[in-house]
């Protein structure tokens, strides 16, 4: 047992800590950061930047260009990109791009990888992954699946409705989420260019973090070729698992990131700001706001820094992911609603940056499974009778 | 005890209820709301609906054109106003409009009232509150007061800046709060533009729902003479409590409104959207929710109605205003964040009004006094001596 | 609207106050006081001071030596009530009995109420009441109930096992839930010395306040004759829910005299034990709890009075005692926790009686329907469509 | 970074675990359990088989009977431990004896050592540690210490007032707190029948737990000669801090092991216990339960073996163990709580183990140092500048 970071490691987290703080803070306010995320030539300024610093997408393997970091040392990289909102893009480590790169590296074929992983991992594009249909369709529940895929020659043929696509717009290619004619769910790879995808709208909501928003999109006789299955037929679900895992576990990491700086903003002007005689810290009423901040972010760290460890022995880690994404997700919140009430006015507004991830976070208490869908999985886990204990 | 409402209170209620469903609801996603709230051609047309049916400015006495309804009338209509966030904005219910309106007719001179209180009453113009500081100026902390008045002549000649000074954008006069050469605070009447008032800038902020927003004011040498003193000199601080009490109060009520508006789409969501083969409403995790849900509006509207009852006795209600108030705030935000929660994906979007009551609440818990400062007012108020249990 | 007290009923709160603090409070730490509650002789001398204050059995009808005081009046006379241990016992409004005064006034045949209740009201015996069973019987779940009633000539033979059974020990006579051979359930009114019945033997609990404690008992062909159904045959669990919704209610009434009790003997302690140089309660963390007792026993009044009067315009107040009794076991929880908290060490210990309400209550978020079967039928009922708001 | 359990601590992990399992788990309704703790006949008995199991005092050092564990080797070890009431003492682990044997081994003579600490670690003798007072004295704030030893020749007379003294009743030795004419404090050793100590009375206590219970301590000019101040002169609050952090640490790791067995047994209910034809685990508010509960077990056990690093990197650990403290009992409590509410009735009965570790834990949220002592001294560390993501 060591809760220790080998020397190397530390190095990459001071550097990775040094292009946040010298790089990226001073472009916060800057006037390219939309409703809709920072936008493209802002995107790949902050790229260029991360590219000189030797930092860009630092979880894909050499071959790709990243430095093939394991899952504990990006629980340590991702959490010092989260500490800003520009951090993850131009680390190129934001959703949706890291977990699909970490997919396609899974599971892509070598030509499929050319074509789309090799520029993805340089930040030359961006890509979205089309899972979450509206209503009748698949939402927290997967297996509500809508859109099919209908085998046409050697080809298939893909309709349906998707939305909640995170980069649609803007992005060069998509993951889409299939089911086949005999039910079985597929993905399949295909430009944005292609005939047959639309993207309807974007849709407005409270984070502003992610280049291209949400969108609705919709594929109608989409057309894909055999060869652009990702992986096998009928592996769809399998790989969704291979994809989700880590990518919440690396949300926990850049959330853990923005939480820190939400606290250290917050503890800055308890120093500061007096009322009623005394730093508005010394208040207890706020002292005890920061101290539970701490046992916060402590509790969030320990417990991903144990599921990264389960996931590098090598574990699929689909009990421990929902335990640290519930623990993770609900105490970064209360950090973060906590920093905003110790700012008082300013937590509310634009001041600082404390708003903006206080409206950036809240939906991650919902995606990649909101609590209740893992509390109840936990549950089941726990009544199957699986030791809490184990390790 | 009795907590039964009169037939014509109901009656007012039902025609309120319904107002706000026929004529505002369509509108809530009209281009002319901006991030700074309705603008003034949305405003103007929002307030001729409500005069048209008879619910301007309920609050206000029949001589100033209002229904003059008591404390515990205003709990009954105001959550209905709040139901829509355009409700407050068209009854000439909101904040800071209906405190100022409220002030006046118990502090303002006759020429006062006849000059700013009748045509704010009227919905003809706005106005704006100047109490709340930069530090290291009055916050939280009131005693903090940093701008000052100083005599010259017969007039006053005032220095200083205020922010968050809610509405500052658009009105036509404001109440200044400024202190005296021998320390006494004292509050003024001014038009907004009069010379030595500049409007320094905008904030952003995370809610939307106040006509011109929140601003930065600053105040050099602006000339008010004696005539304009609101009330009498030195009384600034009793006259803040005069508006205080009833301005938290209204605030409680039309937040209580907002909440139920999310709870209601939460529940409709509930009942329609199906996953692992039920609607979510009937899975207990949603359900539970939708419980809490009713019980915090339950004790929020009881409070309510509680410290409406002590002032329309008469008392001054400081202390049952706080318990309203901290009790409110915090069981509203929770009603809201579970509102968010059920919905889902669609929570965190525009798709339904509950983001932007989500965006337009937070707020609540640090304006008028953030929790923490009641939580220790109440506390002394126990430590005196008081029993919690005296009616 | 109207949330003041009548002023015959003040002074009936006062006079009931005035008995507790003089009478009962003495009498805590005497000898008699045993885990299973008050002895009998405790419990007789009890009764008498009641009687001859003339506090006995006020929620009884003056036919049977009561006060036939409504629900609103029981509201605020149990709470003062609850303020001791002993206090419930001695005005003989304590559980099980109270409630089956209750029931037994509304359902019972003139020959058993002269039999039974007559004796019970005026404290002369006690009664238990017979439903809880154990697995796989009806716990939580009351349909799932196994104690048979088969018909036998004119009379039933009752056969079963029932525990949780407060007051078993030392009962005179017992109602009992039974099913019979169509299903239905049924209650029967049975003498504890009649031959088959047995207690078994007596639960050790953490509460201490109920004289008999809890037992388990069993039945094997316990002859019942006709005339001794209570009420009509197959109506039991109708009768159960007469029985409940204001049992439940009186138990939150109770319980809220409790936690005011441990309030105030913490908000005592906070005032005079020092600790970093000053008073404890003068430190925000301290001053925090006992604001937010002050805001979890006021809401919890507010629910109560409101639920008695639904009760009171003769409504089931199924709905609504739900609420109150979710409300109230665990805002009155947490008041009671802070409050041990507040104490320090001793809060742990007997050294006042708050470790003892402290023990006591935390039965309550359990009898009476576990707060998630309230949560679940609160839900249900939001759910058909029910407004919150109705009144 | 690295969660693994070595294998030989793994071996006494599963050593231990069996013992408790099969020697303990069966006494603990031994009838020699009284409210005061195992009487000395069972915890002789007890003693006797955790020697036969090779598993006595294990974190003492080999020299004086034990296996050395550090701090991480305790951590797993004294969970187990924990899991059953009797653990503890069987393993002579308990306070305050585990405690005092780790301040002996670090600051006493040899002398003191050998008359002391040898046969307090074999088992033969229980100890106490006398610090806190009665008001005015110190109990949360150490500063009030008011026992005074007033140097008398070579020796020093002891006089003052101790209670919450864990184990006095039966204890063979204290070590005592008291303030030097000077003010500084200092530690001395007595044997308990020393002339001029009185156990005034015992203290009766909501948890049952510790030998001897806790009782109050009078010293009346007890004489202690110089040989028997612990360490050196003046030095107590530094030793205070030598002995607490480590012991505030193994309460973490026992009642960890506590709370385990409340939430085992509650799982098992909850596989079993049918209610509205499922088995109460399969009801989402039952589930939701157990899931929090592996929550907090996890972060629980996450940030005691963090401290536990810590503390064996060499470090005082004094921020750590408070963090570790509050988060620890906090989550503990909810833990113990749900598991009392999920086991419906029989959670606050004596019908299974749950209910007597949820009465003795709650003062874990007391001793040493209340929560919201622990609290100020995070903010206060926080607002020095530390940072809290520092390893």
């Amino acid at each position: 047992m060591d809760f220790s970071i080998p020397a190397e490691l530390q190095a990459l987290q001071a550097r990775t800590r040094a292009f946040i703080a010298d790089e990226l803070i001073p472009l916060e306010r800057d006037a390219r950061c939309t409703p809709h995320g920072p936008n493209e030539d802002l995107r790949r300024e902050l790229i260029n930047k991360a590219r000189a610093a030797g930092l860009l997408s630092s979880h894909v393997s050499a071959e790709f260009g990243g430095l093939g970091l394991n899952h504990f040392a990006k629980a340590i990289v991702f959490e010092e990109a989260g500490y800003s909102p520009l951090g993850p893009v131009a680390l190129n480590i934001a959703a949706p791009d890291e977990g699909n790169m970490h997919l396609l590296e899974q599971v892509a074929s070598p030509a499929q990888k050319e074509r789309w992983l090799r520029p993805l991992a340089a930040g030359k594009i961006r890509s979205c992954f089309c899972m979450t249909e509206p209503a009748p369709g698949a939402g927290a529940d997967p297996g509500m699946l809508m859109t099919s895929a209908v085998k046409d020659g050697e080809d298939y043929l893909i309709s349906g409705e998707k939305w909640f696509i995170t980069g649609a717009e803007g992005a060069s290619f998509a993951i889409i989420m299939a089911k086949l004619e005999n039910g079985d769910a597929t993905m399949f790879l295909a430009d944005m260019d292609s005939p047959g995808i639309t993207i309807e709208r974007a849709m407005d909501s409270l984070d502003t973090c992610f280049p291209g928003g949400h969108g609705v999109v919709s594929f109608d006789n989409l057309r894909v070729p055999a060869e652009h299955i990702l992986g096998e037929l009928g592996q769809g679900f399998r790989y969704a698992q291979v994809r989700l895992s880590p990518a919440r576990l690396t949300h926990c990491m850049r959330w853990l990131g923005a939480a820190r700086r939400a606290h250290d903003v917050a503890t800055d002007y308890a120093r500061k700001r007096q009322a009623f005689g005394k730093p508005i810290g010394a208040h207890e009423g706020v002292g005890f706001m920061l101290a539970d901040n701490e046992m916060d972010l402590h509790a969030t760290r320990l417990s991903v820094w144990h599921c990264a460890w389960v996931l590098d022995q090598g574990a699929l880690g689909k009990h421990e992911s929902s335990v640290a994404k519930v623990l993770s997700s609900e105490a970064i919140w209360r950090v973060v609603d906590r920093s905003v009430q110790i700012l008082g006015g300013q937590g509310v507004t634009h001041e600082t940056v404390v708003a903006r991830i206080f409206a950036d976070v809240r939906a991650f208490r919902i995606y990649d499974g909101p609590s209740e869908v893992h509390r109840w999985s936990i549950a089941r886990h726990i009544l199957r009778g699986n030791q809490h204990n184990a390790h």
